[in-house]
């Protein structure tokens, strides 16, 4: 991993892992790092992870790796914010973002060169903890960074955003930025609106009381439906057909479980549990393979 | 804990748990342990867990404490197998199942000992895994066991059975069988629905790679959607009502997720995250109180 120079745009939780994983693998490079949020940057400046202590960056910094780090629908903000200090011939531009489709259609409208520069990123990492002091330098160990190339990149800007997320430790798997956001809205975004809703419907009964009597599971079920409220919206807002398209299967397979329920339909109960239990366990096996 | 013997009945998960929690206690008193699954007794004898080596038992075990640990539905069956080798003034019967009103139900058709010296509890621990096999001695520290008392029973014979489960390692506290229901069916019975019908519509669509690019957190997930399906089965069928209202309260506040996102409500949609996300830390925190 051998940029000259990183610059972080957004200190946050992920931003700010990025941080302290750089620092702990003593990185060689520059890195730089801003966000809106001044006590951020003014932290990770005292802790020494970024050179900078506030926005004032040095112009036209070389052989530059920007990481945008930022709620989706605060990329095209983010990405004009650096206009003036980045030198466009010699810059790789990546992101850790949860959608890629709508990333990718706002680059098509931007200048070419941003485009071609573009990788597309997301570590499977994160918590339902936000912000920098939430931040860790393990983040990214052992985690799958799946990367999305599109027909503009060059092999060898791919090649270099793999080797920087095998750097923080993770390993890499390539898909196109359609079959993430499918895939994700599947098995990423689905299971979050499922725990903000159960979440909703008990507070609902139980109020407070919701985790008196859960013996920490419920604790476990519900923890996504305490991630950050903004990163969630822009998430359901730039993904929303894949996410409706996949709520829909959802609340036919609840319905399905339902029926079964309410007509008491014991070996249907069974049929559906044990089919579920051998796809699980499969499925399973499989990734383990 | 001073029960001269203890017999269980159904030496699966939790029922294997209580053995292993009892010999690594080095309990004192005499252990017998009985299952339809004859492999599940020959293992716990030769390990040593159990004084019988098949279904012969003692007649007349006197101070005994019976746990009853099958599937719901399985209750009066398991009692009636057990009728002749009881000594009926001198026993103390327990189990350890999801469900507690079908259960005093049964009970109260039976002879008016068996419901008199009956002690209902549930301890809140248990895993996706089930059989004797998957049963682990610390499987109950630390966590907590309801009981839940009756009209019909004795302060002494209610304080024998918390001292039972305190003995191996949890905490215990007390709320009636329908309040219990309501609670867990909104709590845990809810979040098994969801997790099956979840695991249901994605493996429709993903089939055996649908952890393929999870990153693990997919697999905690779903992790409820592997338990046994005859267990769940039981437990659908027997807490019915409070699971049906449970999934109808859920379905609102779905819809109403859904629909915010289907419209694309951002100001609705952090509103609702945040509401959820400040209701969620609330209730931790009132918990750890």
């Amino acid at each position: 991993m051998d940029f000259k120079n990183i610059l972080i745009v957004g200190i946050g939780l992920i931003g700010g892992s990025i941080l302290h994983a750089l620092k702990e693998r003593s990185f060689s490079g520059r890195i730089y790092g801003i966000d809106t949020n001044k006590s951020a940057v003014s932290s990770a400046y005292e802790l020494g992870l970024i050179l900078n202590k506030d926005t004032n960056l040095p112009k036209e910094l070389d052989d530059l790796c920007v990481i945008i780090s930022v709620p989706v629908l605060s990329v095209e903000d983010a990405l004009s914010q650096i206009d003036q200090i980045i030198n466009k011939e010699d810059v790789i531009y990546t992101d850790t973002l949860s959608v890629k489709s709508s990333i990718l259609e706002i680059l098509k409208t931007l200048d070419s060169r941003v485009l071609k520069q573009f990788v597309l990123s997301h570590p499977i990492a994160g918590s339902e903890q936000s912000g920098f002091f939430a931040s860790s330098p393990n983040l990214f160990e052992d985690k799958l960074s799946i990367i999305c190339p599109h027909d503009n990149n060059a092999e060898k800007d791919i090649l270099r955003i793999e080797e920087f997320w095998k750097y923080l430790g993770s390993y890499t798997k390539k898909i196109s930025a359609s079959e993430h956001d499918d895939l994700f809205a599947k098995t990423s975004h689905m299971p979050h609106v499922i725990s903000y809703s159960l979440m909703n419907s008990l507070y609902k009964d139980l109020g407070d009381n919701t985790f008196f009597y859960s013996g920490g599971s419920l604790e476990d079920y519900t923890r996504i439906a305490s991630s950050d409220p903004i990163m969630w919206k822009d998430i359901m807002v730039s993904n929303h057909e894949p996410i409706l398209s996949s709520l829909k299967a959802f609340k036919k397979s609840l319905d399905d479980l339902s029926n079964l329920i309410e007509k008491n339909d014991s070996d249907g109960l069974v049929d559906f549990f044990s089919e579920v239990k051998n796809a699980r366990d499969k499925s399973i096996l499989k990734k383990e393979d």
